[in-house]
């Protein structure tokens, strides 16, 4: 009985049971099964310059911990996606360490003498200052902006197309987009998970998500400091900090440390918390040996398939499909290439 | 500027920026401090009764990892929470393991040798097989009841109470409640984190919750095989399967072990995978060195600020209140009592 516990995911569909409510007409397979049977055409590669390729120190067995971050792609938080390649390729981090694991919320790295004026590791030149503004964008494409508040047109648009995805004849299945607590509506765009009111746009802060970590307002951070999320959205941050992308690969390798017996969760070495040294952070042209990455298309039929089926699942092992799911449980999915 | 990443959990109330989107008028302090500060008055002793201590073997520099579980209450999921204490008294978890962890979704524990009918250990005698009905409840309340469908009053008074605690003036904070992409509303009750729908009240598949691992419906599992939530909350199993308890002390033991590289995030020794070993379960009345422990009362004034402010972050960190909250970002604090 073991094997099978959640086992849905994996399996194929069967027949639909006549008692349950109807979502969809038919039978539906499982979103991975979905995701392994998308054709070659409805993956999109990733553009290997948008990579960085992060090395811990090995861990207690001698095995290596290589993580890879995906930066985000414009119009979102550029200023810092810049400065960060600027740090990579001043080799920056190498040395440095994870410095916080907290419970729940994020996994941390930096300087760990960040704070001490004499010890704090210079920053390279050429990082830039970047505004609060920029924690959100105003449109996908400048010709959709209708009005003086940017948007109007464009939040129509993607109500649209969220209907789109989910189904326009289904009420509980909009609920996906619609049901947000945190925003008027979000949906997936260009292999990202983004949340949209008032005609801004922002990518929010799922499980894997990487951002800035940053001092007391107006401050936002250089991108020096870094975080990922390592357990149930914190979206509270959204539009409060810079997010600049997503652990790709290696993502057990962050959530899976040993949490910080301090203050928030940072590791505290008179508690007996050992910091994890950082081996190196390197951009992806600097790396020989990483492989190749695709992301699902999110503009393709098998995305919005896979999306149906995260709100309704109708495989085997369940037997009442929710009629909705949040966008944090929509995660792209990403393979290597082989 | 490290150690202020995120700070604003830990920081008292700063005055309001004439700036911000008002969704109260006035200073609002951190959730944490709000947790600090509350009466004596408003924590609610946890029954000792209701207490599971699990110990896992020490870990690799010899530190005991013990893991707390608080089980549900009527009217959720009795039949199990029954199977579990005879399971527990009858010494059953003794010397099995945690079998699986899957990154951003379960850790896992149970008989390793559970599907080998030879090898498999025998389950003790008395546990009741439970029907999938009881994944839901029907009323808090009885004489709530007033159709026959039960519960359109009790569905009424819950909404009423959601605004209540989130407050009747403001629309974004009603979203917390309103929002849910999962079920009709979502509320706080008794200590726990629950959704309703249709007359229908169920615990939620919120981070650190127990549930109870089975074969494919209508088997609905015996206990013997529990998990719980290490990632993104996976609500899709809400209504699917039984949730029993939560853990409420040693969360991160469970969340912070090495993930499984078997199919489903299962342990694979043949992959070099290790088995964490369970030393021992115990029902708290076997148990000599347990503190006490409290949780904040949902009942009370300090919970309803908690759960505002989870919803409207206003201490100095934030310069945009999120407006609103998922339930499952909005814990029940639980503390040691000293």
């Amino acid at each position: 009985m073991r094997k099978t516990l959640l086992l849905a995911a994996l399996l194929t569909a069967a027949p639909l049971a006549a008692q349950l409510p109807p979502p969809k007409p038919g039978d539906l397979p499982s979103p991975a099964e979905i995701v392994a049977k998308a054709p070659k055409a409805d993956w999109h590669a990733i553009d290997r310059n948008d990579l960085l390729v992060l090395d811990l120190a090995p861990d207690a067995r001698g095995k290596p911990r290589r993580v890879v971050i995906q930066l985000l792609p414009p119009p979102f938080s550029q200023g810092w996606v810049g400065n960060i390649r600027k740090l990579a390729a001043a080799h920056w981090w190498d040395g440095l360490a994870v410095v916080r694991v907290q419970d729940n919320y994020v996994t941390q790295w930096g300087d760990p003498d960040g704070e001490d004026k004499v010890k704090a590791r210079a920053l390279p030149k050429g990082l830039v200052e970047v505004p609060q503004d920029e924690y959100v964008a105003y449109a996908f494409d400048p010709s959709l902006i209708d009005d003086e508040r940017y948007g109007a047109k464009t939040e129509k648009l993607i109500l649209e197309r969220a209907d789109q995805v989910f189904g326009r004849d289904n009420s509980k299945s909009r609920r996906a987009f619609r049901g947000d607590a945190y925003a008027a509506a979000t949906l997936h765009w260009n292999g990202w998970q983004l949340a949209l009111e008032d005609g801004k746009i922002w990518p929010v802060h799922c499980y894997g998500m990487v951002g800035v970590g940053r001092d007391m307002p107006p401050n936002t951070g250089t991108g020096a400091e870094l975080y990922t999320v390592i357990g149930h959205a914190p979206r509270q941050l959204d539009r409060n900090i810079a997010l600049v992308g997503r652990i790709i690969d290696g993502m057990e390798h962050m959530s899976s440390l040993p949490r910080g017996h301090g203050e928030l969760g940072f590791y505290d070495p008179a508690k007996g918390d050992e910091r994890v040294p950082i081996l190196s952070v390197r951009l992806a042209a600097e790396v020989k040996d990483l492989p190749a990455y695709e992301y699902l298309d999110t503009e393709k039929a098998s995305f919005a398939k896979y999306a149906d089926a995260r709100a309704n699942r109708r495989d085997p092992f369940y037997i009442r499909p929710a009629g909705g799911v949040d966008v944090c449980n929509v995660p792209v999915p990403v393979r290597r290439v082989q």
